[in-house]
């Protein structure tokens, strides 16, 4: 196998937190996103659509997004399980994780790469060029404060995301809130909820990622 | 299991026609997006989201997202199989069905929902009042066109999506041609391997649900 990771990005940050919660060892290449070497022609022939995370098997498939490539490595490296251990709560993980990734993680990079004024042009990841929308910042900044006060308000609830152990939907949020403080975003100073977790999550050995 | 549905949703339909090619009956309940009922008390209580499809199971669980809902319908009622049969070929399925979602689908609903006269303070799904952007209906127009080409191009070097055999990938990309003609977009002309697949996916007896 083979990483391609980018050590200041928090997309495969999300596999590298996950990489290190289980203990496991993975041959890692540095791409350059600064100097945009996701757009060369030799990274174009790992991954067309020019992001990372990747994850290169043996067979030479490529897996090009954070979630597939978490799915591998939690079915072939079964422990600590992070996916769920039957089919109903592999199911619950991953409906609770699409929503830490649309509502929040996606949330964050709509208001950083709209608003970052190194970012001019290039407004989502990928080949294309795409022009920043000012608005869409904004609207960013929205969502990004309902979910955490949804965020906050289930972990009223449950000790975790999905319940009482720690999984990658958990990953996923504490990613997100790593990458919102990227535009001075910050935690509710009312979420008391959510600041328990936040630093309960953050003092595992695996969060340095 | 209760599906609760909304029959003329492109979200949903991701969920009717795996249903359909798995060839089982699950109980529906038809919820009426036109007349918001996804807004109302009743339905926060089965997805605080408020949005459709949702899978209730037995247990009270309920799954909020076509992905989930799929994940646990294929490893529960495993034949047909359509998100891989080994570790891998369920990872390259994801990551495959991840751009068909990411770069297609969301694309044609963020093409539709920031342009449609009727959608007004409702340009994103879920609880909250989100105004159109209209810069944001011509951006997911032009996401569109380079995601028709490129898998266009896909399909001329493999049967289906994700390689010989139809998939989940297949499933998500076949919604998204049906939604985007919601906003009078078409199959480019030149584009013969897509509409060859197009036209092969059409013909599957699911593909009416």
């Amino acid at each position: 196998m083979k990483f391609y990771d980018c050590s200041t990005a928090p997309s495969p940050r999300r596999v590298r937190i996950f990489i290190a919660e289980k203990g496991i060892e993975v041959p890692t290449v540095q791409i350059d996103l600064r100097n945009r070497e996701q757009l060369t022609d030799a990274f174009k022939q790992i991954n067309p659509q020019c992001t990372v995370p990747v994850l290169e098997l043996d067979s030479g498939t490529c897996l090009l997004n954070s979630n597939a490539i978490c799915q591998y490595l939690d079915e072939t490296c079964p422990e600590p399980n992070l996916m769920g251990r039957d089919a109903e709560e592999r199911a619950l993980i991953s409906s609770w994780n699409h929503h830490m990734e649309w509502d929040g993680f996606a949330a964050a990079g709509e208001c950083f790469r709209n608003a970052s004024r190194g970012l001019k042009g290039r407004a989502m990841t990928g080949a294309a060029s795409i022009d920043q929308i000012p608005e869409l910042a904004e609207r960013g900044r929205q969502r990004l404060q309902r979910f955490l006060a949804s965020l906050n308000e289930r972990l009223g609830e449950s000790e975790f995301v999905t319940g009482d152990r720690y999984s990658i939907a958990d990953i996923t949020a504490f990613v997100t809130i790593g990458f919102m403080q990227w535009t001075k975003q910050e935690v509710p100073a009312n979420a008391a909820d959510l600041q328990r977790w936040y630093d309960q999550v953050s003092a595992r050995p695996g969060s340095v990622a």
